[in-house]
C-alpha cells in the first residue's frame, strides 16, 4: 500500500520456469515413422503461466526466414533473407522459389526482408515487400509491390514503391517492417545503416526513420513534415535506430514499434507523427566494446519516452498485438520475438504503458517474426532454424 | 531488466492526479434552473489515466443504497438498507417503495443488502435478495426469492429460501452478495457476525462462509461438502470474514470475491470450491485498538493466498469485472468501491493476477455496489450521498 494513486504491486514469484521445461518428441519421430522433408514433426512443450504451451513445427529447412504472412486460402508466404519468398502449404510443404524477385543484396542483415498483403489482397492480389536492394555504391531499403498470381508461383508486375534517398556500403540496420495503417497508408521502418547513426536525427535523411507513404509511394499530403523544404516528407517520425518490429494497436490504431539497441536500450514505442525517438542522442544504449554512454543521456524534453526499454538487450524482430481466442488470457498482450536472447517476451498493457513482461519458450531460437494467425495462434519463425512454428495451449 | 522470468516494470509516475481534479458543475445548476428532486443534477469530471471521467448523478436521495440491479427495460432495481427497495425509471426518478419486502433487522451493517435479478428474469420476473432477518435470539443473514410485478410495484409470492444457521447479536458482518453462476447455481457470501470470527473455520457453521445453493434454496449434489456429517451442506469456501463483493469472471467463469479486513489484510480471491481462505487464522490484519497481530501469520499451505491485499484497508464494497464497450482500454479489469477510502479501485488482471491499481473518484462518497451497466458504463452506489452515479469517458 502506498500513498501514491498508482502502485505496482509486488510478490510475483520469479520461479524457475527454465527447470520445469519439459521437451516432448512426438509424431513422427516417437512413431519411428520416415519425416516428411517440411511436415510437422515434433511438438516441445514450454511452460507459461497460461498453462503448458505447445509448439508445432509447421515447416522446417528454411534458409533465414524473416517474415511471413497469412495467405486467405490458409497457405503463408515466407520470405528467407538470401532472397527468396516461398509458399507454405496447409500441411507443411515449402515450394519452390516464387518467381519474380527481385535482385537483393544479400550480405550481412541485408536481404529479402518483410512481406505484407495489401489491404485489398482478396480482390487485387497485391503484396508489398521490402529488401536491401543493390546499387553502384553500396545498397539500400527498397520497397515492392507486386501481384502474386493466383497458384502463388510468381510475382506479377513487380513494381519497386521507394527507395532510400542514401545507399552507404556496411550491411547492418536495414530496417525494416511493412505495416499498412487504417487509413490504408503504408508505414516502412528504416535502420541508421550503423556506421551514419547521426543521420537518424537529419531530417533530409531517410536514415533512421519510420516513414508514411502511399500504397504507390507517394507521400500523404497530412505527413507531419509534408512541405518542409528541409526534410523528406515521407518521414512519419525519427530517432530510431532499427525497427524490427511494428504492428497497429487493435484499439487506438496506432503505430507502435520495437527497436534495437546496443549493449542496452532496446525500445517498445508507441510511434507517433512528428514525433522525435532519441537515437542517437538520448538513449539507454552503450557503445560495444567500450562500453561508453551514447548520446546525452536517456531523457530530454523532446524525445518521446519508450514506453518499455530492455537493457541488456533482447534484440527484438517481430511484433504482434493478441486478439485470438485460443489463449483468451493473453488478449490484449504483445508479443515480442528476440534474436540474442532466443525467446519470445509476453508483454502486458494497461492502456499504453507496459506493465509486465513473462519470458516464454526460452532457448527455442532466434525468433524473427511473430504474427497472429487467422486461426487465433500464435506464428513464428526461428531464423536459427529454419522453421515455421505454431503456438497453441497443451 | 531482471534475471528471473519475470518482472514487474518499475517507472510509473506517481503523479498528484488529486492536484488536477477538476469539478466542473454543469447542466441544471449552471443552467440556473430548479432541480427536480432525482433528476441528474450535475456532472463532476475526476482525472484518470484513460481520460477525464465524467460521473453523473442519475439519481439521489436514497436512504443507504446498498445494491442496484438492472431491469431489462432500462430501469434500475436498488435496495435502501433500512428495508426498502425502489425502481429508478430512465429519467432518474425514483419509485415509492416497492411493496412486499419482509421485515428486517435494520441496525449496524444489516437491513436490506443485496438483489440480483434471476437468470430467466425476462421470463419470469424472477428477484433474489438478501437481508438481515430479525429472530427471538438475535438476527441472521437470510436469502428469499420473489416474482417482482409487471410495473415493478410489487414484490409477489416471497419466499425466503436461506437462513443462516446462526442467529448470534451484534449488527456487524452480514456479508452479503449475490452471485448466479453460469450453471445457475446461486453462491452467497456471508460474515462472521464479528463477534463469531472463529466460527468462520468451523465447517459445522455458516458463518464467515461463501455458500452455493439451488435456486430453490436446496443443496446442489456436487458441492464440495455434500454428504459430509460434520458440514453444512451448501458450503462452498470458508475462511472468509466479510464478503461485500462478488462478480464471475468474465473468460474463466470462476467466482471472485473481496472481504473487509481488519486494519489491513481486505483481500481479493480467486474463490474456488472447497478451499480454505484462513481467516482468522491466516490473514494479513490486526487487532482493532490493539494492534496486535491476528492469527498466526499470513500464509500456510492449506490456506488459499489472495491475488491481492490491502493493508491499509479501504473496505471494499461491489465489484464488476469490466467488458463494456465504453472505455476499451479498461476491459479485461476489476472495479472494486471502496467505503472507508472513498474510492474506485481498477485493477489490472494479467490471468488471474493482479498486476496494477489505479484509484479513481477519490472523495466522490462511500462506493457501496459497483455495476457494470446494458450501456457498457460504469454505475456505483454512493451510499453516503444516497445517489445512483453513472461513469462516461468526458
Ligand atoms: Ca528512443
Ligand atoms: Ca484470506
Amino acid at each position: 500500500m502506498q500513498d501514491g494513486k498508482v502502485r505496482e504491486l509486488p510478490g510475483v514469484r520469479k520461479r524457475a520456469l527454465g527447470l520445469l521445461r519439459v521437451a516432448l518428441v512426438v509424431g513422427a519421430l516417437a512413431a519411428g515413422s520416415t519425416l516428411a522433408p517440411h511436415a510437422a514433426a515434433t511438438g516441445m512443450v514450454y511452460p507459461s503461466e497460461a498453462g503448458p504451451l505447445r509448439v508445432t513445427e509447421v515447416a522446417r529447412g528454411l534458409e533465414s526466414p524473416w517474415a511471413l504472412a497469412f495467405l486467405p486460402d490458409g497457405r503463408l508466404l515466407v520470405t528467407e533473407r538470401p532472397g527468396r519468398m516461398r509458399i507454405v502449404d496447409t500441411d507443411g510443404r515449402v515450394s519452390e522459389p516464387v518467381a519474380g524477385v527481385p535482385e537483393v543484396h544479400a550480405r550481412g542483415q541485408g536481404g529479402l526482408l518483410d512481406v505484407v498483403l495489401g489491404p485489398d489482397f482478396a480482390r487485387d492480389r497485391v503484396v508489398v515487400f521490402s529488401y536491401a536492394e543493390p546499387t553502384t555504391r553500396g545498397a539500400r531499403t527498397a520497397v515492392a509491390r507486386a501481384r502474386l498470381d493466383a497458384d502463388g508461383l510468381r510475382l506479377e508486375d513487380v513494381r519497386r514503391i521507394f527507395a532510400q534517398d542514401e545507399d552507404p556500403s556496411g550491411n547492418h540496420h536495414w530496417g525494416s517492417r511493412l505495416v499498412f495503417g487504417r487509413d490504408g497508408r503504408l508505414f516502412v521502418t528504416l535502420g541508421d545503416r550503423f556506421h551514419h547513426r547521426e543521420r537518424a536525427q537529419a531530417l533530409d535523411s531517410h536514415l533512421g526513420k519510420v516513414l508514411r507513404i502511399e500504397p504507390d509511394g507517394s507521400v500523404p499530403a497530412d505527413n507531419p513534415l509534408a512541405g518542409r523544404a528541409d526534410a523528406r516528407a515521407e518521414i512519419w517520425s525519427w530517432g530510431h535506430r532499427n525497427v524490427q518490429g511494428a504492428a497497429l494497436h487493435p484499439l487506438t490504431g496506432e503505430l507502435w514499434t520495437h527497436e534495437h539497441g546496443p549493449q542496452g536500450g532496446d525500445e517498445v514505442n508507441r510511434t507517433l507523427a512528428g514525433r522525435n525517438y532519441g537515437w542517437p542522442e538520448i538513449t539507454h544504449g552503450r557503445e560495444y566494446v567500450t562500453g561508453r554512454k551514447i548520446g546525452a543521456g536517456s531523457e530530454r524534453a523532446d524525445v518521446a519516452a519508450p514506453v518499455l526499454q530492455w537493457t541488456p538487450s533482447i534484440a527484438p524482430s517481430g511484433m504482434a498485438f493478441y486478439t485470438g481466442d485460443a489463449f483468451p488470457q493473453w488478449q490484449g498482450n504483445v508479443f515480442v520475438g528476440a534474436l540474442k536472447f532466443q525467446l519470445l517476451a509476453r508483454l502486458v498493457l494497461d492502456g499504453e504503458r507496459v506493465v509486465r513482461e513473462e519470458r516464454l519458450l526460452e532457448g527455442l531460437g532466434r525468433i524473427r517474426d511473430v504474427r497472429q494467425g487467422p486461426d487465433g495462434r500464435l506464428w513464428l519463425l526461428d531464423e536459427s532454424g529454419g522453421r515455421v512454428l505454431r503456438i497453441d495451449p497443451q
